[in-house]
């Protein structure tokens, strides 16, 4: 065991994501001190979120630095999103094997690009010595009562779901092979789905749309059979998704046999797409709206009482869950 | 590499977390969705810190769960101290190399003892497999100009510092020589000391104390001598400090000869006590009161006009800075 400070080139560590920690008016004292200074908006809610990745568990370990700084932010911006939130600040906690500043520039170029996007301001956190993590706590505000959460689906919504899924479990899969020396995918098809793996994009504009209109709200870190069953669970109902409906890539499609994409789609995770539920008569409305916005969603099911969550097929029979469902809900306290 | 959701009894660590929370008013909405949802205070600044610990470099790795959580939680209420703040609210983001419940229960008996201490309610983070790593996020409160920052002494300032220092360098080559089969001191030395180590107590009264009368403040975890380094920058001036002066506990005493024992005061780190620059004419006044409220104090030395920390001996010349100093600041962004 050695003390935390004999990483001697700590001080330029900090010198390094200080000059990069972006500005905000109501950050009255950043990065320096033993602690920071905010002024909350005092007619909202503040959103509070935490996630870490670690080497080899959340990200392979030839990642790109670049990438893993953004998608460090990303995962805990899909937890803001998710609730409706619009982002503020964030604080960064990083253990490093070595104070590595060539690595650190890079990490930053991710983080801050991801950041200055959704104008978040990196207000403190600390560097530290030990194996590459990264934990980031995002905090944010909604107003009251207009917050989404997972306990609200009703029987009778409609789900529905931003983007497209499987596209991360996709990528993964096709860095395993790139590993493994099997043949890969065309470059287009591998551009896009080691982006959509290596640099999900939060959806922070669908969940402002969604405010005071959806009814339930998640996002798809662990895969859209475990994560809505959260919300099923939560809002005490069952929810039914038809299979084939389930929005797909153009690269997906390409990469996978029907069972596999299937089996990516409601299981892979890693996707950042937001789930929600939304009164039926309003689903329409909605989903032009935020097609509008750029953030198109679709129609894949339906709120029923009951519990649990169920894959049908085209004829409305069940379908079993493909190899690789999550049985326990993931890793957001 | 593996998803984070194989750590299939992660759903029992959640509950064991969030059954053990805490309650506040202030939550709105705690552990259990994709983020909380809280009530800032609408006259006060938000106050945000973020610390890691990670087994081997900030913690042995046969040091008791209990106190490791302990440890996590007050290295960041300590923080908040720093800053005269009161703490709310916390984040924890754990990182387990298995699902370990009986492990997560003494880690949470001793967070949770802490937390109850303070009135401080965990509303989030998350669990995930990884090297053993504890990442904390506190949140508190401060009124407008009240908070203690670095950069505030004058020269004319008296230096002070809270309890005694060394003890927790102290208590770790204890562990060292216990390590190595070393003969111990005795059973009443070695519970104190270790328990200076483990259990560091987050000086958050004497904190509050020091609101509006302290000018500069400071906590101590990489030793005196880094940390008012840390100060004499952020405020452009010197610091002479009286070795003699420096607070010993009877243990201390007891366990070093005196270039050690000076060594591990002014150097040893992992203290969190508060050191702090006051006008001359309000200190007798102040250190009565934090006396009276059982956070003692002591005065250690003066602020100068110029740079640099410097340690005088009972003569008032320079002494060497003592092996071990650190040259680099310490974590905290």
């Amino acid at each position: 065991m050695l003390p935390a400070t004999t990483m001697t080139a700590e001080f330029d560590l900090i010198a390094r994501i200080r000059a990069r920690a972006g500005k905000r008016r109501d950050v009255r004292l950043g990065i320096g001190d033993d602690a920071a200074l905010l002024a909350p908006r005092p007619d909202e809610r503040l959103v509070a979120c935490c996630d870490t990745m670690n080497v080899g568990v959340h990200f392979p370990p030839d990642t790109a630095p670049a990438d893993i700084g953004w998608k460090a932010l990303a995962v805990n911006l899909s937890d803001l999103a998710a609730m409706g939130a619009s982002p503020a600040w964030a604080l960064l906690s990083l253990s490093l094997p070595e104070p590595d500043a060539t690595w650190l520039d890079a990490f930053l170029d991710g983080f801050c690009e991801l950041a200055a996007l959704h104008d978040v301001a990196l207000v403190g956190g600390d560097t530290t010595r030990g194996p590459l993590s990264i934990c980031v706590t995002a905090l944010g505000f909604v107003p009251h009562a207009a917050a989404l959460k997972r306990g609200s689906a009703h029987p009778g919504d409609i789900v529905c779901v931003t983007g497209t899924l499987g596209d991360a479990a996709a990528g993964l899969q096709l860095w395993r092979d790139t590993e493994a020396g099997v043949a890969s995918s065309d470059e287009t098809t591998t551009a896009f789905l080691r982006r959509r793996l290596n640099r999900p994009t939060p959806r922070i504009a669908a969940g402002l749309l969604l405010r005071g209109r959806a009814r339930a709200c998640i996002d798809l870190s662990d895969g859209l059979l475990a994560d809505l069953g959260h919300v099923a669970s939560a809002s005490a109902v069952a929810i039914d998704l038809e299979a084939e409906t389930l929005p797909m890539s153009d690269a997906l499609r390409d990469r996978a046999d029907d069972a596999t994409r299937l089996r990516w789609q409601v299981a892979g995770g890693d996707d950042y797409e937001l789930a929600f539920t939304v009164p039926e008569l309003e689903c329409d409305a909605l989903l032009a709206d935020l097609a509008t916005a750029g953030c198109a969603a679709t129609r894949i099911g339906r709120v029923l009482g009951g519990e649990g969550v169920r894959l049908l097929d085209a004829r409305g029979d069940p379908i079993a869950p493909p190899q690789g469902w999550q049985h326990f809900p993931g890793a957001d306290a």
